[in-house]
Order: C-alpha cells, then structure tokens, then sequence
C-alpha cells in the first residue's frame, strides 16, 4: 500500500478537442473558477454564493422560479431528484420517447413504482404535440415527462406546444434539457414547465458533476406535501408533509430546498468545487448572453453539417428539428467507424462520438458546443475528419468540408 | 437576463482556515488536479484513470476488494448508494446509533422500506460489539449498518469487534467511514466491513462531491443478483438478476460497477473534474503512508485537546474512542458560542463548529483534518481561539494552550 509503484503518475491529461456529444472542454474560466479556495458550507460567502447561483441559473433557465439551485451529482441525478420528488407509487406519467434518454426517464419512473405510458417516436424525428394532448385525455397523466435534446438521436423536442397543452390540462411538465440548455431556446416561464434539470458538460461548457434545476411554484407545493425532515435534524417548529414520503433522502428536493433556502437546514454538504464550477458557467452565458450564444451554437452546427454534406456524406434524422450543438452523420460503408474515431484521436487528439442501439455502428455524433462551438473548432474537426477519411479509403469529395463551413461564417 | 449587473463579482473566496467538522481547506495538489483539462468518458487516458482509482481506493481502504469506485456526489449519496442496493423493502437492518449521523441511516433505510431496529446509544459513546450480537441473535437481520466517526459527538466507532461478530453470524456489514477514513484506522478487509462509503471533504483533504465506496465480492453479489440492464442500452448478452429491481436508477451500484468494468457500460457521465481530486487525495494519501497519515492526524488532535484543557476548557464524550480529527469542547458558560465563532472567523478568518441536536449550544466541534491536521494549524486555532475568549470576557487561563499542544510536537 506504501509502495511507491502504486501512485501512479502526476494527473496530466493529454489536450484533447472534444466534438462528440458531450462532456466537451470546459471553457477556460471554469477551469480557473474550479480551482479555487474553499470554503465553509455556512461561511455567509458560501451562502451568498449558493444565493447568486440562484439567481443566475434564474437567468439561464429564463425563469422567475424562486426553486432554482443544484443537485449534487451528474446530470442523470438531477432527472432523479424531479422523478422521485413529483411521482409517487401508483402516479401516471406520460413520456413521449424519441430516443434512449426517454428510456431512461421510464427508466427511472418504472423503478419509483410509477405507472407509466409511453409514445414511441420513430428514432431521427420528435413528438407532435398532438399525440401528447390525445394521450393526456386518455390517459389523464400527473405529469407529462420529456427530454429536450436527446443526444442518441440528436433531435430536439419542441416544448412549447407540449407546455400549452400541459398547462390546459393542469398536467405538470418535466423537461430534461441537460444536453440541450444554453445551446437551443429553453424558455421556462413562457413554455409553462414546472420541473427542468440540466447538466453543465454540454453547451454550459463545465465539467459533469453538477445538476441545475428549476421548479414552479405549483411543482414545489406538490413536492413539498411530501416534506419529511430527517430525525436528526427536525425540531418543533418544522412541519412534515401529509403525502407520501419521497423514497430518496439524497433526491428529496422538499429538503434540499430547505438547505438552499433561508433556514439552510442541513441535507448534503454542498460541492463546494462543482458549485464554483456551476457559477462561472452560468456567468459565461449570461455575459455573452442567451440570444448571442444560442446563435453561436446554431452558425457552429449549421457550419457542420454544411462540412460534412459537402464532403458528401448524409446526416441524420429531420434537420428541421436537429439539436444546433449536435449532429449524427452516416457512416461511409467502406470504412470501420471506430478505426476512423481511434485514428482521428490519435492523429489529432479530436474526439466525435460513436452512438447508441439501433444507430450503433451507423451513425458518428459530432458536437458543436460551449467552448467548443467555435469556428476554429468546426473547421479543424472538418478538415482532421476529411483527411482521415480519406487515409481511409472512404469516397468523399476532398477540399469541399472546409470552405463549406467557412462559407457560414462570412 | 443580459443585465450585466446580475453576472457578480468573479469567483474569490477569501482565504479561511477551517478547523471545523469539515470540509475543510484542500490539499494545495487537488487544487491543482481538479482544474486540469477534461477528456472524453471513454477516451483511454480516462478510462486508465477510472481504472488507477479503483487501484488507489483499494490502497486507502485497505482492501483487496474488485468493487472499489466512486459514486458521483456528496458522501450522503454514497450512503444511499450503498443502502438502497443492499436492501430491499422489508430487509431487516440494525442500526446502531451513537449520533446525528446514525439517524441519517435510518432515515435512508426507512425510505428504502427496511424493517428496522436501532440500538440507541448516549452521545458521547459507542456501541459495545456485545450489544451488537445480542440484537443480530433477536432481530436476524440482514444488514448491520454503522457509521465510523460520527462528527456529531466526535465518537470513533470500533468496527473490529462488530466486523468479527457479522462474520460469524453471515450478516453484511455496512459502514459510513465518510468523517474518520483517512484519519483514523479502517481495516476494511481486515475487519470484514462488506460495504463502505466515504467523502473527500474531510481528512482525505479535497472538496465535497465525490464518494469513494467499496464492496466484498458477497455483498457485491447480492446487489448484482438485483441488477436490472436499463432498456436504452439492454443488449441480449445482458443478464438480469433475478431478484428485485433496486429502487434508485442513480445509486444502482449493479449498473455503477459495470461502468466501472471492462464493459464500460454507460450508465451516468463520470464527474472528470471531482474524479481527477479524488485520484489525488488518494495519491498524497498513499505517498505519505497510512500509518504516517494517521499518527499526524492522532497528534494534531491530541494536541488540540491538550490545549484546549490547558486554556481550562472541559472536552466532551469519552475521550478513548474520540476520532483523531475533530474534538467537542463545551462553550463557557459566559460567552455567546456563535458570537465567539463569528468573531474567529471574521478577525482570523478561522472557522470552528457548531453542532447538531441535543448538543446544539453547549459545544464547539473543532476539526484538525488532512491538509490542516498540521502543527501550525493547530497552534494558529488555539492562539486566535483564546484571544477571542477573553474579548469575551471567558474565564480562560492565559498563555497556556499553544505550550501545551506545542509539547505533544516535540
């Protein structure tokens, strides 16, 4: 155990060009903010932190929400905390799935013993608020649960419509938008959702680790029926809920609410070094502003695709409502796709994504985001691409992908 | 949204000295490796990474065992992961319970809807291992789940003796080494612990939001008989266990120890950056030497007592089984505990401990942890605590504390 063999070598990472679909490079800022000293968990400095990254994931959500603050952990945690928190044993809930992170969220659901109705979207497209509002009628769900970016297939959800037929309906609407926020228009408020979580290692440009999330008013009365303050910690004054227990302590958003709030109740202590992290992305976006680096997101993927299509090859799915941070292009039949992903890390240090199920070994997912949806980024992915492609054998038109992308930028 | 007024100030804690329950101030290197580049999750430099963690916990939890990981979030969510794995609604778990942290425990096995049995010991003591085997003999459960260094009264848990008396009855053995580990002895396979979980936010010297857990091969093959493939990655080579589906997706250790094996079978997205301090902690852990680290920790405590007494203050609990790291000393009767606390911390920028419960008013908790359990750290706590006493007008006996903690460095 002593033995110095066991230590392993200083962390030194190589410098890589992430361009799958995420985690990507962190922009460097939230290297910087990670670093920094810590501090206690109630020092009033934390807490005045704790209340800033209130407020400023207020802003990224583009929501009034006073229940706006972070789950400690990835982002599939901060999708549990709302599942476990709203559903109860015998709840319904309506997920409509257009890919694997919809399986997921019945996932999750099956296992808090919820009832579950699902609509199974042909992989490449995204629900049509219609079938949500015909099932809602049926099926009269608690809880209408969707992703927004669903990376497996690179479509995004539109939510709007889905929030007005929710809203009419008095159904309440979770969102999961880890790997859509801060890259495509996500409008709390205006769309009517009542739970949204996120992840920063997308086009929040952080690190995995830390799940932001938002809550209505009427989302946060129905969780907090829930309310049971652990023994160790309740006193006379603190009321329990009437509803059911959550069956998470760690998910209890009716406690970590309590802990965000004015009496600080201890639940978790907070991730000091992730909520740094958080702060700085959500300061990034807000600086440059959503409108700014959404349309930064949108020229980078669009600029992609003109690459790729110009190189000839195909891309995936509706374009009409392609995620703007990733893309899935086909694989050329005449080469190994991970041959050709091993070669371009290795040669260039550049990552792209492989994919999952039934897109497994059809599809590369390219991604275009954070600190990563930057020209530079696009044309050296592009050009890295074309040349190992062709080092592979593969038909594509050379000296085309560059211009084609450089040509969005003009 | 774009009102530059709401962005704050950057990022720039100021600089505490914090000698509290934890967390507490890093190692000056995990500062350093948590701001490091990220890599992709399944890049082979990450992977190598993952895989030298589970190298180095082994190391830090004197362990032989496979199963050795981290679970993405605070030492609370390692403990849920623990629990809700192992136990299944109607699981029969004995508890013995010896302060706040014991409570929690309950709590969680509660939700996960264990039938469960405490033994309810006086805070400031620990449970006799004799108590332990008469209740396995009555109640036969399946677990016994104890917590190790329980900061709410400062107590240190003998686990030798409880190990040896599982093992001899065949019932699993759980345990939260989250506040002493790394501080204190914790002989994991020695002591025939089956299942434990940790923080880095205390002795182990790095920030909150990470948790190391590790597992014996039996306990491990009772939670993989509960292991459930979600349906977004399912393939037909994947087993399902045939015992009932663990109740959380997030803490569902079947599929985390498949993410960490050689499928790689994705489950969340490894948290790189709170990865990266986790490697470190463990790396300075090791390189110094359990026994080297641990004697740090005992002296710095020791010394801390031995100054605090010599100020005339009274320790609280028994003193033979307190944790090396953080000690409870009663509030003089003439002074406001919090107003002593705010003083310290806004005039030295040093931070002790409140407390939880019953102790709530009557005793600070001060801490002597990982990068702080140093000699000057020690002395700096002793010297600014007793000039802030006597502001405040304390009955405490003057010049006396640092010489007496300084003669335990000699």
């Amino acid at each position: 155990m002593e033995n110095q063999d066991s230590l392993f070598e200083t962390l030194n990472p190589p410098q890589r060009l992430l361009m799958g679909p995420g985690p990507i490079n962190a922009y460097p800022r939230v290297h910087q903010a990670i670093s920094q000293s810590l501090i206690g968990q109630y020092d009033p400095v934390m807490t005045g932190y704790m209340n800033q990254v209130q407020s400023l994931y207020r802003g990224v959500f583009a929501t009034q929400n006073k229940q706006t603050f972070l789950v400690d952990g990835t982002a599939r945690s901060g999708i549990e905390a709302c599942l476990v928190s709203i559903l109860k044993p015998g709840d319904k809930v309506l997920i409509p799935v257009i890919g694997r992170f919809g399986h997921l969220l019945c996932e999750i659901a099956q296992r808090v013993g919820a009832e579950i109705k699902t609509i199974d979207i042909e992989w490449g497209q995204v629900c049509p608020a219609e079938r949500v509002e015909e099932e809602i009628k049926r099926f009269q769900p608690k809880l209408v649960a969707t992703v927004q970016g669903d990376t497996s297939t690179t479509m995004n959800q539109p939510l709007k419509e889905i929030g007005e037929v929710c809203h009419r309906h008095g159904v309440l609407f979770y969102c999961d938008a880890t790997a859509s926020i801060a890259g495509n228009d996500l409008l709390v408020d205006e769309w009517h959702l009542d739970a949204v979580s996120a992840g920063l290692q997308k086009c929040l440009g952080g690190p995995s680790g830390s799940s932001p999330v938002t809550l209505s008013d009427r989302c946060a009365e129905v969780i907090n029926r829930r309310k049971h303050v652990e023994a160790g910690i309740r006193a006379a004054h603190h009321e329990q809920g009437d509803d059911v227990m959550i069956q998470s302590n760690y998910f209890d958003l009716a406690m970590i609410m309590d802990y965000w709030g004015p009496e600080r109740l201890n639940h978790h202590t907070e991730a000091t070094s992730m909520l740094y992290a958080a702060r700085e992305c959500a300061r990034i976006f807000l600086e440059e502003g959503a409108t700014n680096v959404i349309a930064r997101h949108k020229v980078a993927g669009d600029a992609m695709v003109a690459g790729l299509q110009a190189m000839g090859l195909t891309v995936f799915g509706d374009q009409s409502v392609r995620m703007n941070n990733v893309v899935g292009v086909y694989i050329p039949n005449e080469v190994n796709g991970d041959a050709v992903r091993g070669e371009l890390l290795n040669r260039f240090g550049i990552e792209i994504g492989t994919s999952f199920g039934p897109l497994h070994g059809k599809i590369w997912r390219i991604g275009t985001m954070g600190y990563n949806a930057r020209q530079e980024c696009v044309l050296t992915t592009l050009a890295a691409l074309e040349a190992i492609l062709l080092k592979h054998g593969a038909r594509v038109d050379a000296g085309q992908a560059v211009a084609a992308a450089m040509a969005l930028y003009c």
